[in-house]
């Protein structure tokens, strides 16, 4: 194949010149005729060469240079909600990331979709090429509901909608509930993706500012009667960026203002795998009448695998349904069977186990450490993957994100999660992309310590 | 297993009660110790029971009645263009599925799919468990590169992005080109996701009768005048649901016309490997300046595995990165790999020739038995596998179709496809899911016939 390539390239072998027969070929390029006939049939299906009937194999009429730039940070670009994200996705493999949203690859139970992948090799034909029901498979709508269940959240299967993801799966609600120019509450600071979703569906966005046990109560009340909100979008368990929990009296007090103001609650519980005890969920404590629950696995099973899901009241699930094959005609059946499949291997329980007893190690690992450089901790999270503090001597976060991705290394400063732009001070840590002596050494050193 | 969610949902086990030793359940259902482990494994990782350490297993406290109920067709479902979708998605799998818009399982390629699953599990342990590149794998783009070169569409990979389907690239170039208001551009039949979708977008559609050739100039140049649109979504390749191929003279005509008027269009292509020899792509005439192409694998190489791509010019790449990591955070890096295997596997290109083969075959013997119901096609196509018709005797295809669903039979009415509802004597068939004699006799009576 390579050397045909270089053949075509060179133009040794221009557009629509013949190729040398398998016989030919095989004697020139000193392999057996079955390899000619691989690497032929190999290429013909790139669109590299064409065969016609009896004559041979063609050189195809339109080998146009195909190039993929390498993706690089971009340096230049503005510091936005968007901007961890595309450093964190885009930088390559070997990047120091203590920045990023997610474990790193050794930390997440590869085992365990390797047999999930074995075992979906050996399943019945049609779930591997058709089309799925687009609420998703049955029986994981059950295991899912199972899991709501456990933590708290009464909730029938077929109030659970599986969908691509965690973020589609919001989109898909604030589609259903929101229309352009409407009002929605935000955590300040929250996950920045909360920020370019709600961007892109324009609506205005206000910030309730945290606390260590969830949002400030005296601004939501203040922002309920001031903005008439339609819509709060926030955390269950350990919050990101803060790894705040919510008490018990605050979930109370929430709900009851959004009973009396008609707020409409979207909890977002993709950590919730990373709790030993569930902490209170607005979803459970409300019995999804006006809280929608999402979240997906991506954190804790596989990103690779793309499954989130939606629980909702039971009249909002026929227009969601409607929504999902509107604009995206439905999530991936052999996606949700994989991710079925993981769920039932007792194996995935005892990963989750050790993942929490790893983060526990972790969080204090860099806690220490964070202490040691100076950085004031907003608060010492139970649970979860995140640490947010403020760097000492008024250092400005974003500054030193931006001179970090010139030397491929990705942080996460604290003004993308906050509508206010007041953490400016602050930055987050993962505590799982920061492991060894010389990645914690790595990171003081960038804290200009 | 069974025996203890039995017991539970007698009661037998209450909420908390701690459940029989392993060796006692052992004695008592008489299995082997190690079958009870694994069960109570099985049984925790779903969350009906949970382990304490060292003192057994306990029933969950929080074992609520879960259902899913039973998906039926809704027969009382407006007739939108959401319903030919749902019906053909929610109906069960002995449904029979004329007017569904698939290929049925055992024409796709289980055994490419297979392979390529054994192959993943073999990978490298970060691909089946971190995010990819927000684009999609490099290798992916440039496979797509080189499939969407030899339709003529000069481009060069980094002008592809991979997103999770065909229908999700459409979303996200909308978002990127419309807003709430505007004005778009349909063909007159169109598939009814486009209408769905663009109902999503909140923006105006105008329909453009379609002749067997493409879209009729006249109107389109009426049209540009009185409504200035900016965008217009159009099918390459064999026109669902008209089966009709654009001619290359017409194509000339759109592209002079959207060039004076600034117009953006977006061509559909999920059909390309149905034909034999491409027909005239707009994407390729203009070179991707004024055309976007969009495209997926669900048509010939599995609908389970979600998988499409965008070709965009070169500057509006980066905004759709922004947009598709806001909105789904990325597309599927395990369903992209999976594509790209069996893109690679040379079994998958003779599954190629074969499909059109069958398709040929299948479109002669319905249109012929179509002939016979009096059915009167709208044109004869020479790719795909649909073929649009009007009923007889003036008959109404909404309400067959309504009548049919009561047997569990999904049709296509024509006006579901219809921004005018001027096609409500027609109906689209699908030729390879009307192919035994028994199914060709069905459809006959269902029409009246």
């Amino acid at each position: 194949m390579q050397e045909v390539d270089r053949l075509i390239a060179s133009r040794s072998l221009a557009e629509g010149a013949r190729l040398p027969s398998i016989r030919q070929a095989a004697a020139r390029f000193g392999v057996s005729k079955s390899t000619v006939v691989l690497a032929y049939d190999r290429l013909a299906s790139e669109g590299v060469i064409t065969p016609r009937r009896g004559a041979g194999f063609f050189v195809s009429s339109t080998n146009t240079p195909l190039r993929v730039s390498e993706v690089e940070p971009r340096v230049d670009r503005a510091v936005d909600p968007l901007w961890v994200s595309r450093q964190a996705l885009e930088t390559p493999g070997d990047a120091f990331r203590p920045g990023c949203g997610w474990l790193p690859a050794e930390w997440l139970p590869d085992g365990e979709i390797r047999r999930a992948l074995r075992r979906l090799a050996r399943t019945g034909d049609e779930r591997l090429v058709e089309y799925g029901q687009p609420t998703g498979p049955r029986d994981l709508r059950l295991q899912l509901a199972r899991r709501l269940s456990a933590s708290g959240v009464g909730c029938e299967a077929d109030q659970v909608l599986v969908t691509a993801s965690a973020t589609q799966a919001m989109d898909l609600v604030l589609r259903l509930l929101l229309s352009p120019g409407d009002r929605v509450l935000v955590d300040d600071p929250c996950f920045f993706n909360f920020l370019a979703l709600l961007r892109a569906h324009r609506v205005e966005v206000i910030g309730l500012p945290m606390t260590s046990e969830g949002p400030d109560i005296a601004a939501l009340e203040a922002a309920l009667r001031q903005h008439q909100p339609k819509v709060y979008i926030t955390t269950a368990g350990p919050q990101n960026p803060t790894g705040a929990t919510l008490s018990l009296a605050r979930a109370h007090r929430i709900l009851k203002l959004a009973e009396q103001h008609e707020l409409t609650i979207v909890e977002d519980d993709v950590f919730a795998d990373f709790e030993d005890r569930p902490s209170p969920r607005l979803a459970a404590l409300d019995g999804l009448e006006r809280v929608i629950q999402i979240g997906s696995l991506s954190k804790t099973l596989s990103a690779a695998v793309r499954c989130g899901y939606v629980a909702v009241r039971r009249d909002w699930v026929d227009p969601l349904i409607d929504l999902t094959i509107a604009t995206s005609y439905g999530s991936g059946r052999l996606s949700a069977d994989l991710v079925l499949h993981v769920l039932q291997d007792p194996a995935y329980r005892r990963h989750l186990g050790t993942l929490r007893q790893r983060l526990a190690e972790a969080r204090m690992r860099l806690g220490s450490e964070l202490c040691e450089a100076r950085v004031r901790l907003f608060h010492q999270p139970v649970s979860g993957m995140f640490l947010w503090g403020e760097l000492p001597d008024d250092r400005d976060a974003t500054a030193i994100a931006r001179q970090a991705l010139e030397q491929k290394v990705v942080l996460a400063p604290g003004n993308v999660f906050s509508t206010s732009q007041g953490a400016r001070g602050y930055m987050r840590f993962n505590v799982a992309q920061c492991r060894s002596r010389e990645d914690l050494a790595r990171l003081r050193m960038l804290l200009g310590h």
